[in-house]
């Protein structure tokens, strides 16, 4: 299946890859472009360029190829008949799962839960798994505060407008060198290359020193042991320092390797006395294994090398895994609230409707769904129609039909 | 193909769907999911769901199928073994695209392109398609208030530690009730529901009122003009104030039609005139058409109903679309910056070695791979290595081979 060994043609990027470059070039920036590839003939561990350049692959896509390229039982599960409808149908997978999914999920992603958690919520990348995460741990974090699970009406109306108590200050505690993703909330948390970050407004988020170990570590025990010491200081003074001028440290996020910072490593003694410190000041400990995760470091998850019985709250995870997600502790998990015609309107395909009152419009959504057609609600007492594109004329009739005689219970 | 009615057969959720929200409710929040599908049994404007019900689906996943299940159009591309690789081998499309990225992006994308846009970026979901669409409009605005696209060393160094003037006090406008995504930049932007924004920190940004139209339109013109005359209004002395307290707009972001808040219609003059007041005050126009794109309204965009040459300057989808990301104009493009062994460390597979300085570790990096060998760097010097977990042996050593001719080349 594999080729038995690299094979250059070409200088790299060859003529083809420059012409592609050019080509889309015209469409997007390419700064950042090295050549092009030719995936359907890359296998394993060898990726093959659009010149025929074959080159043994030891980075694979920035760490996210688990099993090589087109790995044969890859392929299968894909070309399975049974598995295509997933990619076709995008299940909204929070309010409309396929059959498969309790199953697919403890056969796959919990199987290989880290220790402590049972629970794990999926996501399409590493970036919204560290956002949705650290929202876990403020929803988490305010509850704490709170003593209950039941907001203000004072939080409710103050977050509509981004303002505290409802949106409050809290920040996430992150180390100079970290990268845990580039969209805003992550970004707060990243600190390794400047050009990540450069001209977004961000959060007021402290930042910890990570250890700048020296090698080879058994030459410098000492000096390597001081400066693990140093950081774990630098964090309890932040953590402090951050509750003293109001922005509460509701979390700590870390790489058990940082990456993209430099692959900066620190001892498993360093992360059990950081995970301790989380615990006496009562912030969540997020380990970020988005790079790590998935046995690129010889264990499952980089964290069992600590040797912890309890070693996180929230282990967030991507690339390898081939989804994204996060796994968490039980605690760790929002809450939910329980929750005739006027203004009918619409542009094309795009059509809703208000109804006197949002217990009317909720009975109104689950009745037309008892007699089999799916409507969705929006705003405080709409329903919106939103039909897909091959919505014909005897469809709106058998729709009218339901929806009539729903509305005429109403009367 | 698609079947000729709806037809019900248990209450729904349905005994199966109940017997599985359980099971889900030990690995996950089952609090949203309305009941399980047989998404392999849904076809064209009918999802069937466990229990063997058929509905005729006007809501489509939240908007998300364009041209409804199990299409064959969309499973025959999908079965494609051209076609398989795309998925399985997971591309950095950023630095490592397939030889047809330009010729899909051109047929695809660029071939339903907004007016005034021939730029595509691709993202994963609506959200990151958001959060990108935010940075490319800072940075823009950025370069504007330096008068040229070099940033200061004192731009690197306070960006690194989330402080201005490296991250800017910008600001982007948003409107009362409009749904932008759920990361943290998308959720400052959000003003639909309490429970999206609840208990999470967000940023100090002005939100306008969007008009509340009175339907019939034709009963209640001049209450209607009125209304959207107090929203514009309102719109530029927001722009004012937050310009007065040091967090400028730098763009305005805004849906055709609020539809999570509540399906929200405004007229095509009161959008004319929102455009101008972006021009006016030198903010970029960010037009969210995650929901509304596609066709929705019965025109490609929903803001070709406004009838401009110039509707937009950001362009943002996901859905319907089947992919995420934004179109764009010209100049908002992020600027790219023109980017012997020590402390080898590793755990597993996840290896990294630092090199003398970064110009060498660079040029190592070239040579290995016109020899045929993929490497990455992170941080300022170091080299890293990502092998897959299928990297054997006898990759090692065609490994070693490789980087140790490399090598020699330095002494």
């Amino acid at each position: 299946f594999e080729y038995d060994g690299p094979s250059m043609k070409t200088e790299v990027p060859g003529p083809r890859s420059k012409e592609l470059a050019k080509q889309l070039g015209e469409m997007q920036n390419v700064g950042a472009i090295n050549f092009f590839c030719n995936y359907e003939e890359s296998r394993g561990n060898y990726l093959v360029d659009v010149d025929g350049n074959r080159m043994l692959d030891v980075y694979t896509q920035i760490s996210s190829i688990p099993i090589g390229y087109s790995h044969p039982s890859l392929m299968k599960v894909l070309s399975n008949p049974n598995n295509m409808s997933a990619f076709v149908n995008r299940p909204a997978l929070g309010i409309l799962p396929p059959e498969n999914f309790p199953e697919k999920l403890a056969e796959s992603l919990l199987s290989v839960s880290p220790s402590g958690m049972s629970r794990a919520q999926t996501m399409a990348c590493g970036s919204c798994s560290n956002e949705n995460a650290f929202k876990s741990m403020f929803i988490w974090y305010r509850n704490k505060e709170r003593g209950h699970n039941n907001p203000s009406e004072e939080d409710i109306r103050s977050c509509m407008i981004n303002q505290s108590p409802g949106c409050p200050n809290l920040s996430i505690l992150s180390f100079m060198g970290g990268f845990h993703g580039r969209t805003m909330g992550c970004l707060a948390t990243t600190h390794s290359k400047a050009i990540h970050k450069l001209d977004v407004p961000s959060f007021d988020w402290p930042i910890a020193p990570f250890p700048k170990l020296k090698y080879p570590l058994e030459e410098f025990t000492r000096e390597n042991a001081q400066e693990e010491a140093r950081c774990l200081e630098e964090v309890e003074d932040l953590i402090v320092q951050w509750r003293q001028k109001g922005r509460p440290v509701a979390g700590i996020i870390i790489e058990p390797i940082q990456a993209e910072g430099g692959d900066n490593h620190a001892s498993p003694d360093f992360f059990r006395k950081l995970r301790n410190i989380a615990h006496k000041h009562g912030c969540a400990f997020h380990v970020d294994e988005v790079q790590t995760g998935c046995g690129a470091t010889g264990k499952f998850w980089a964290h069992e090398h600590w040797g912890m019985e309890d070693p996180a709250d929230i282990v967030s995870f991507s690339k390898k895994m081939l989804t994204g997600g996060f796994y968490h502790k039980d605690e760790f998990q929002a809450d939910k609230y329980p929750n005739l015609l006027s203004s009918a309107r619409g542009v094309g395909t795009f059509c809703a409707v208000d109804i006197r009152d949002e217990a009317t419009r909720n009975s109104i959504l689950i009745k037309a769904r008892d007699k089999g057609v799916l409507l969705g609600g929006c705003g405080d007492r709409s329903i919106r129609f939103r039909p897909a594109l091959v919505f014909k004329e005897y469809h709106v009739h058998i729709f009218l039909n339901v929806f009539n005689d729903v509305l005429a219970e109403y009367n």
